[in-house]
């Protein structure tokens, strides 16, 4: 069986907090990466992350927290990404060392910046982790339950299933079941288009389309996210597995979706920027859209419900137009 | 192109009269079966139905209401069936003339009692009617909302493709969406089954499972469905199409689901019977859960979800338990 090492959290936000109170459960140590020194002397202060999740409570001497990425990656074996992707980039400058023998996982749901590459390919085209080397962590899971210690499912993916399901084991507990997949590429973009589709969700939600309607749009979304992941990746994959519908579910149809929210704002007439100002954030499906359609230029996949979503935010035509166009094209 | 003639409805509640505006908008024309002569005048004198969907008027000149099934089945080509599945047989009792040369439409959602079929095979089986006289109407669809004219899609199954395209020209409008599909069984057994998982849904709703759950087992019950419909129709059919997947999401993730509030008290720790009385009904998914756990007595399917909810709700055995076991199948 493989052996996963150290473990090291590169990422501070919900769900890197979440991912660190499941990881340290199992293996009473982990290496933990923050930004901003302040912010470690407070988590030390106070037992928990100063700033999210803040009741999940750490044994201080099972946590060893650094803003020092290089000795992070020179002391830790496995590495899990959690950052929020606009600033992955940037964290990973700082290292000096190369990462190719490490164990990359990524739990971030995004796509790289500029380079329209989810993290997975970026990990392995730009600093050259083989694949063998590279995992995701997907599935439905708002952080906050599992802070909760409600049940959760994850799926990690990796080329190598050893590797795949030695990490299972690490997040697995009484409270999270896992399980593994070999589809990185796939789990990756399925994370980023589970946004768009949650923007479309509230964009019709707040044109006053009714429940039936929303059911349609979701059944659409996944036929839509079928055919780009069989574009991306193509390997057999069932779209009813939790690591897809089940992620897609808990974002699209939660009222706590930010990217709902903002899909919802949008609907009702309020402009991007508008709703960005009054959300005080900008919603991570925003830049998805805008990557995803780039991508589609090359992939030339039937993704109408995205080029509604990227004409409404990024063409500025009217919601009112585009969906009931898109309305058009559904079955 | 086949001609669907006069056409005829026989039921008189919410998603009857839901088809019945659909339809008269088309046709212009519609004979309806009400069981009582009171609610006929009623009906006349109120310009709606009395009881159901209220909000939906229709011009008395292009309906002609009838307690005279006899006279019905003898003036009309097509009949849609939207009775509750238990009443279809004592109605079917009172037919003298034979049905198997009508075009015979069911958008009943269950099972027929007794007899564990879904209402097209016991218009097959026992009334001897073709296949290809035999069509099913499915799809997400709240007939409240269809009474609001929002935007509703709609799925014809018929073995017969062309008599399938023919009913999906009486049902378009600019609020209804259209599509045929040969699944005749597929969507009445889907039709079934979504309320036992809706049912399941509430189960854990009440017992406090979160939303990362709820997205899991719907997941977990597309992939049981898609088993069982696999057994009991073996045609290619895709889960994440509306009519499976989107009258799954309408029915359990909507907290407006009667199905989904049954669940949810008898998860609260509510008896069937107290839940029964509570709620003043009973939920179609009490009777179809036994119906499908008697049907997979002979087709053997791995059907975790439907053994749990019977198992609570006729063994009475806790739900604690049962969802507990049931999240060690899940994936």
């Amino acid at each position: 069986m493989y052996d996963v090492g150290n473990i090291a959290i590169i990422g501070s936000g919900s769900w890197a907090t979440a991912i660190a109170k499941i990881v340290v459960e199992h293996t009473h140590h982990i290496g933990w990466y923050f930004r901003r020194d302040e912010r470690i002397e407070d988590f030390r202060r106070l037992g928990h992350n100063p700033t999210y999740l803040t009741s999940a409570h750490f044994d201080m001497n099972e946590v060893t927290l650094s803003s020092d990425i290089n000795r992070l990656v020179q002391d830790y074996d496995t590495l899990i990404f959690v950052t929020p992707s606009p600033y992955l980039k940037a964290i990973l400058k700082k290292v000096k060392s190369k990462l190719n023998n490490k164990f990359i996982v990524t739990a971030i749901k995004g796509i790289v910046p500029d380079e329209n590459l989810v993290c997975s390919e970026y990990f392995h085209r730009i600093l050259n982790v083989p694949d063998e080397n590279l995992a995701v962590i997907g599935g439905p899971s708002h952080a906050e339950e599992v802070a909760m210690e409600r049940l959760t499912y994850l799926t990690v993916g990796c080329s190598d299933q050893e590797k795949a399901q030695a990490m299972t084991e690490v997040l697995a507990s009484n409270y999270v079941k896992t399980k593994t997949s070999p589809d990185v590429l796939g789990i990756e973009y399925a994370s980023v288009l589970k946004n768009v589709y949650a923007i479309a969700s509230g964009i019709c939600a707040g044109l006053q389309y009714g429940d039936n309607f929303q059911s349609v749009i979701i059944s659409n979304a996944m036929q839509e996210m079928e055919r780009a992941l069989t574009a991306l990746n193509p390997i057999p994959r069932s779209m009813i597995d939790s690591v897809y519908l089940g992620d897609q579910l808990v974002t699209g149809y939660s009222n706590f979706s930010r990217n709902r929210t903002f899909g919802m704002m949008i609907g009702k007439g309020y402009s991007v920027k508008s709703a960005q100002v009054e959300m005080e954030m900008i919603a991570e499906g925003y830049f998805g859209t805008k990557c995803m359609k780039e991508i589609n230029r090359h992939l030339h996949v039937n993704m109408p419900i995205l080029d509604a979503v990227y004409n409404i935010l990024y063409e500025r035509i009217s919601p009112q137009i585009e969906i009931k166009l898109l309305t058009d094209s559904f079955r």
